[in-house]
């Protein structure tokens, strides 16, 4: 087996997850005054795309706990059928990782990032990401994805022959 | 002009609100364990239903600002083709006044709920609200509502003969 690969971590930003799907956050979005200008609304930050074979949106809370450091990446896992959004209930940063949409996925493919406590992400369909990755137990995130038939989890874990990464955070 | 109603602000509880919409909590949702028992989903919190006319669903982030003591009611508005849903992304309590559905709403038709910062709200369609009431300035909430062509607003201002509600918070 191969030595396992440390994953950098890098700030999440639009322009480095492009590839992967929507940074849901304030900053930098487009913006209008509401309800007699005591409302901003931050409008549609998020590409929702949950509707393909009779799917409909729901709405969750996902609560976290946190794995032991260094974290290890043995898996990644990618929705066909639907966007899937994750917006953090209370303000700590959260570990993403993701890989580009492909038939296959190895360690060496991985990108992670550290979201601060008030970025949410979007993953968009196909895209490799591993589950949730927080650094505080009971962290709880709003969840918007999709709910309907079909098989819309596809889950990949690593061989021997391709190793494992791990995060040291 | 009638002399100013002053509401009742009740707790928010699934029951109380069960005519207007959805409390969106884990406290009593239905759960379980996922990603290897890291993580829990209380899942399925809110019927999200934004689908009429071809609309689909949004994700925004609303930041309200406080309105002076006491607040006064002096209109409400209702969504025909969509839900709304607003979760508060800092733990501070806010306020959500509702009327039920019908042609006409007045002052005497309102019921006011303090939502807990631990509690979402998801007005169902046709259901009499307030614009937000926050408590605290710049309370951001995440709102998964409409997006869509349609005319999805309707705004009732009371007229002199209504008169005005207040809420002494």
């Amino acid at each position: 087996m191969p030595a396992p690969l440390t994953l950098t971590v890098e700030p999440l930003t639009r322009a480095a997850f492009r590839e992967f799907g929507d940074v849901i956050e304030t900053d930098g979005a487009d913006s209008f005054p509401i309800n007699e200008g005591t409302t901003t609304r931050y409008h549609d930050l998020a590409s929702v795309d949950v509707a393909a074979q009779g799917g409909a949106p729901l709405i969750s809370i996902f609560r976290g706990l946190a794995r032991p450091a260094p974290i290890e990446i043995r898996m990644m896992e990618h929705h066909p059928l639907g966007t899937q959004a994750f917006y953090p209930l209370r303000n700590h940063a959260y570990l993403v990782v993701v890989a580009p949409r492909g038939a296959v996925v190895g360690p060496g493919d991985l990108r992670a990032f550290r979201a601060a406590g008030d970025q949410g992400v979007n993953y968009h369909r196909g895209v490799w990401h591993h589950p949730l990755l927080v650094l505080r137990d009971n962290h709880d995130f709003l969840v918007v994805d999709r709910g309907g038939d079909g098989d819309n989890c596809v889950e990949h874990h690593f061989g021997a022959e391709q190793g494992i990464a791990l995060l040291d955070v």
